[in-house]
């Protein structure tokens, strides 16, 4: 998908809905030239609003759906954007799991203005069967204790420190939103369930014994819907080590609220460990990223001095105060 | 797919690789007319071999493809074979990941001689992410130490036993064969992964306080290329009880030898059960099922006995002895 990106809020009714946009805003900055509002959007990413004459006017090649809703659908109420987006010019990529391509009215007006459309969740390739292999390199695997914790922030914050140290590694997008950002990766999710642990052996091949392989998690066990996907995850990536993330104050599995509370990290950690064990015996957890974005700079100091108590592996947050505390910890382990 | 059947066994080495066939000649032996199996195949379920022209001479409609290869592929060496069935005037259905329809030879022979190609393992609906929203009714999951030891065959015992002491009850296929035999349920193993669980909860809806949904398990949590599926099959199914099924003797993951030993009967059901409560607290062990095919009925007995002292619980080979001992303590427990 070529840049710059407008980026399409839709009607989200806050940040977490919009995380492949945010993700966008925050990791790919300068290819972000606008952002696109439908009435009565609350979500604001600090980007000028756009029209789609306007974003064409100024070089804009590409709408990206910035939503990432339960299911992956096309919202009915988008599709009039979506084409009229087309009709201005504007290529469109999202990474859904219903495609736009399939989408009749969508690809219609894609081929009526001779505009491109970019489905990325959807894996092209095939893949086999997870082998249980052991394979050169090493691995650290994002693992949570409920999905939207930040998983995916730590695993590039991460990655980009050990790449400033000059330690060699390579971040592995699991989600359509590291794809968007990377240009390569697997959406996991999207993987027929047979070969959820093969996608993932393939997508940290080999690599030279000192070469860290930073992967994005998806999911988390002990999550009612997605369980699934996280364990075929932790299986094919045979993680050595793992970060257990958190948001700091979320008591409950968010869309799961009054059945599922959140489990301690504690538990979240313990069970992430034991499932890697049956493929990397040597797996172990290497530190606590929590995501301290709802609490002041004094509370989340306490509530990381709090978590490096629970558990006895350094926390941080990664966006606020640096990956530091569990890159050292990591290569300390790992030297 | 329209009976009678000719079974196509291609050049499977054992029983195992034929599981499809072998299930369709044992639980629907009525419409099973012949097998057919190519040069050097071992394979015999004791039906009479049979060329297509036989076959189709004898009144046989449909081409069953038997095999469950790793990967659920169309093997090129039984392309002539599938195409000249077609060209005999037989209809062809698989169960395989790779669709009969998405093969040219395959697709142009059928339309050339207008035969109907069934393609049983691609669930043809869309289903909804997992809910973790506790159902009415009663539920039975087969669980496994690994795949291929006979949790279908033991859910199919345990479901018929039921009715036949006359307790409402539904088997639920999750696999190719079970879909085959009842010509319902979902090959949760194709089912694209964020949805794994969401479809468990479609197959078995809400139900009469006394209904069992006796579901057919996949997969083995403890195996490393397909737990994902069997986690989200857990997850989704919600059980009130599970049944740990185990072929005796067996040592080693099947195709993963030499690296992956087979879990004790104790571990596999824990690792089952504890999953299980995260949306079913109540969740509990009921019995065991032992495939035993492979002993004599002296050691039989013993390594039934031996499943019983170990775990506690009822254990039986249900196809040799019948499934009765799981049967009275089920209904014991939740009478």
């Amino acid at each position: 998908m070529q840049p710059p990106f407008l980026l399409f809020l839709g009607t989200a009714p806050d940040i977490g809905w919009a995380k492949t946009a945010s993700g966008l805003a925050e990791w790919r900055a300068g290819d972000c030239a606008g952002q696109y509002r439908m009435e009565g959007c609350p979500v604001d990413l600090g980007l000028p609003d756009m029209t789609f004459a306007e974003a064409a006017a100024k070089g804009v090649r590409t709408l990206v759906i910035g939503i990432a809703n339960d299911g992956g659908y096309i919202a009915p109420e988008w599709v009039p954007h979506i084409t009229a987006a087309l009709a201005a010019g504007l290529d469109v990529a999202a990474g859904l799991h219903q495609r736009l391509a399939d989408h009749p009215e969508i690809s219609q007006a894609a081929q009526a203005h001779g505009r491109t459309l970019h489905d990325l969740r959807r894996p092209q390739q095939t893949f086999k069967t997870g082998t249980g292999k052991k394979r050169s390199g090493r691995r650290l695997l994002m693992v949570g204790t409920d999905c939207a914790v930040g998983k995916k922030y730590t695993a590039l914050a991460i990655d980009r420190e050990l790449q400033r140290r000059g330690v060699p590694s390579t971040f592995c997008p699991t989600g359509q939103t590291g794809i968007m950002i990377t240009g390569r990766g697997i959406a996991i999710d999207s993987v027929v369930a047979d070969f959820i642990s093969g996608a993932a052996e393939w997508l940290s091949p080999d690599a030279a014994p000192g070469h860290w392989h930073v992967i994005e998690g998806q999911g988390a066990l002990l999550h009612p819907a997605y369980a699934g996907v996280t364990l075929g995850l932790v299986h094919g990536s045979q993680p050595d080590a793992l970060v257990i993330c958190h948001e700091a104050g979320r008591r409950e599995i968010q869309g799961y609220e009054g059945a599922y509370p959140c489990p301690s990290l504690t538990d979240a950690l313990a069970v992430h460990v034991a499932a890697a064990k049956l493929t990397n015996p040597n797996a172990r957890g290497i530190g606590i990223s929590l995501n301290t974005s709802l609490l002041s700079e004094d509370a989340a100091r306490a509530a990381i001095r709090d978590a490096e108590a629970e558990l006895g592996l350094p926390a941080c947050d990664p966006l606020r105060f640096g990956p530091a505390p569990i890159v050292d910890h990591l290569l300390d382990v790992f030297a």
